[in-house]
């Protein structure tokens, strides 16, 4: 038996065939035509998935379910609204389900699904309770329990990236102010780096950045960190100390089994994950005790499709 | 079938009867001994369960389990630290083993058992995922999920009130700044009112602690917020505030069917409930969506005795 995902996101959709072993067998994909709207990109969906099971000379009798992972958040009526594709109130999940009448489908947002993905298979698998956090432009999250995605009553859960854990000097695009989204994501990083520059402080990451502010990204800001920059440390340093001061407050509710960090800010895997359990050691309250091992995620991008595989 | 629920506190332990529905049919008390020591207190706790059944014409074959909470953290290995009992790394699941080895034991935190006790039989009642703010001297909670507390990985999770939810003017006595314990518990209202007062404020709160600042009770603070004395209403809006700004968290993040308050503090429920849900809505993610229902707790202390005797 084998189980499709399909990670659909702003440019493009890639769908995999999945065994179940967590293997991506094989791999397709085609482009989000945003602006030919909803109807039309779900049709494309329904073309590509076919398509992917044809060429593979499989039939739909050989699919146990389709997950599809969103950049958004479904409610619990099946809508979907979402800036990026321009979706607004759309009934996604009916869209699903007259497409894919023969089969179950299943969606959640991309940033679970990718958590279940790595929860199933990758950095926390064969934990029982796993918590990711995806420091990307965002911070997104998933919560996976017993193998399951937990989202809630209503399905708003895992939101982790909005919980408010400090006071910052900028709003959150959310409207509150002292979100972890704004500590931790890469867009905080970017923004604190400019900032200190602009207060007048010499780095090298403006080097990095051709001279230019608004060219800096996250990366020149850790690869700046690895040359003892000072702007790049204060701003790094910061950021480790939120996203600790975070997991710590994550650990004193949930206490999970394993907290993986994801999302393109992860690639520094070295730097985020030096020290960061003796700073969330200090400011746990049950300081002696054994709390969650701190990874980073491994599968990459893969973990979007095979976390959609393995929805239900 | 009976189930026996002890609720062991720093001055007294009180243990009770519950039948299937959650009904205490018989009671009994003892005073907590804490200059006994462990074993002398685990005695008389071990005297006054083997009194109530007996008293009661029952046998130790009629109780399916008995369940105890605790004023503290036991870790997984059994183990407790109470400073309020003066507790220091107890063997306490042993010493509950050994003196009852024919009726299944089982103990956690006093928070915790509350909130189970409120999620089977009170305010949380039949509802899925059940989150209880305790506001006392501190704050504790407890997090149900299907009828179960959900303590974590080591049993370190519930601990949602050293949750660091902005930046206040004091530290927390768990060694943090900004926890949810120093914005809302009795001992922050009653910290602020004083601050203010101290600042020169006038206020009618200083008359009900007869013009000294040491006897002001969060009760004085209420009562001072009906008569719309300033103090009052800034120190109790703050507190709501922050109350909204945690519990809008633990919607971003868990997005439970309901959230109930309780402890002292949470006699003022006609204060505190006012509003509420207009604050909390301001600061969710997804605005437009239910979310849960905010209520106040119901059981009082007997919530401590229902939740032991259902905890397994």
């Amino acid at each position: 038996m084998y189980f499709i995902g399909v990670d659909i996101g702003g440019t493009g959709v890639q769908a995999g065939i999945v065994n179940e072993s967590g293997n991506i067998l094989f791999r397709k994909e085609c482009t989000t035509n945003v602006n030919s709207g909803f109807e039309s990109v779900m049709d494309d969906i329904n073309t590509l998935v076919r398509e992917l099971i044809k060429e593979n000379n499989l039939n739909m009798d050989d699919i146990k379910s389709i997950g599809f992972g969103v950049p958004s958040f479904i409610n619990k009526s099946g809508l979907v609204t979402c800036v990026n594709l321009g979706w607004h109130e759309v009934d996604f999940m009916q869209a699903l389900k007259s497409r894919f009448p023969d089969v179950s489908v299943y969606a959640e947002n991309d940033a679970t699904v990718a958590a279940l993905g790595e929860a199933k298979f990758g950095s926390m698998k064969d934990k029982n309770i796993a918590v990711m956090y995806t420091l990307g432009t965002g911070v997104g999250g998933g919560i996976i329990i017993n193998g399951k995605a937990f989202t809630g009553a209503n399905g708003m859960g895992s939101e982790i990236g909005h919980t408010v854990i400090g006071e910052n000097y900028f709003n959150c695009n959310c409207g509150n102010n002292g979100c972890l989204e704004t500590f931790c994501s890469a867009t905080a990083i970017i923004k604190h780096a400019q900032k200190l520059i602009e207060e007048g402080k010499n780095s090298k990451i403006l080097e990095l950045a051709e001279n230019n502010l608004q060219n800096i990204n996250a990366k020149m800001v850790f690869d700046a960190y690895r040359e003892n920059d000072v702007v790049a440390l204060e701003t790094i340093n910061r950021f480790k100390s939120y996203l600790a001061k975070a997991m710590s407050g994550m650990i004193n509710t949930l206490d999970p089994d394993v907290i993986s960090i994801g999302g393109g800010v992860s690639r520094a895997s070295d730097i985020i994950l030096d020290g960061i359990e003796d700073l969330i050691r200090q400011q746990i309250l049950y300081k002696k005790e054994d709390f969650a091992e701190i990874v980073c995620a491994n599968l990459g991008a893969d973990a979007g499709i095979i976390g959609a595989a393995f929805l239900n």
